[in-house]
């Protein structure tokens, strides 16, 4: 059961946006920005950190959701993640993959755990400056979604084709698509 | 030396938001809302609960800034912060911030590991599912702050006065202060 009051039927962050609806806007606004802005990486290579990530501080809700988005919006058969969660280094990952995911799952631990070897395997896969600053900065901020998300203890239901919708709405909508209208505001749609 | 090609005299975050004005505008944005937004909490107890996380991920930068804004914005004879440090057992806390900064430790480590007695002890110091959400989203967020600073591997400088300096910037004139105005879109400040 959630720590706070949170609408029963919301799972997941969902919940916590239509308990805090300000707050659902700032961190909306924060999240298109992140995984859909302007960026050397593909929102699909995006979406595959924060799945990691959230796999990593086992977040069922974020983890399944981003799982599912990054399928989504990835050249992906549907088998990817499951092979990176099955074993990481046999999974059939590019280089430049391999080593985005390898920053995320030190950033995962610690910011102080990114080795300087972490950065010259990221160059030599292609990664330029700000390819390394959003791998290290979608890492971090899923750090934040999954205790938020956890922190209050919110609803994570086992349901693949729930998270199969909200990860396809991700992919092609964004994140300020579920967002109503402020005062004033109208919601952006990404 | 940082891992990306910052501005050399920028330390901590300030670098990475020059290195990216975008990403440090949608950043700024969410810490206004997040650290000086309507809240039950107080901006110096939501400070010293930045303070707090940050030590304990061992980021100084953002910990040094953050138990300084928490020193200018809380009544605190500049003592509070070194006592928590030393013992946070036997630092002079209320009852409200005991409760607030066992919330912070337990989310800074995982959100899963938030008790039922965590909760509890919380509402009997009179915190609210407004403060309790506020508490957990704010430790959350410097969970991704610390890891953004030192997995990008920024400068931390060792000077006191700087960090007062820009902890009193914080705590008067909040995130968006130093942020330059965007094509079409003022300054905000707060």
């Amino acid at each position: 059961m959630p720590h706070i009051a949170v609408p029963a039927d919301l799972p997941g962050i969902t919940g916590l946006m239509a308990f805090r609806p300000d707050t659902g806007r700032a961190l909306s606004e924060f999240a298109e920005h992140l995984m859909r802005g302007p960026s050397p990486l593909t929102q699909g290579e995006r979406e595959l950190i924060a799945a990691r990530v959230s796999d990593g501080n086992e977040c069922h809700f974020c983890m399944s959701s981003h799982a599912a988005a990054a399928r989504h919006a990835l050249p992906d058969d549907g088998t990817l993640f499951a092979a990176i969660r099955s074993d990481i280094d046999t999974a059939p990952l590019t280089d430049r993959l391999r080593a985005l995911l390898a920053i995320a799952d030190q950033v995962r631990v610690s910011g102080r755990n990114v080795t300087d070897e972490d950065i010259t395997r990221a160059r030599e896969a292609g990664l330029d400056d700000n390819a390394i600053h959003d791998a290290v900065l979608v890492a971090a901020a899923f750090c934040m979604f999954n205790r938020y998300v956890d922190g209050l203890n919110t609803v994570a239901p086992h349901d693949d084709a729930l998270y199969d919708r909200s990860g396809q709405r991700l992919a092609n909508e964004g994140y300020l698509a579920s967002l109503t209208p402020g005062p004033g505001r109208p919601a952006q749609t990404g």
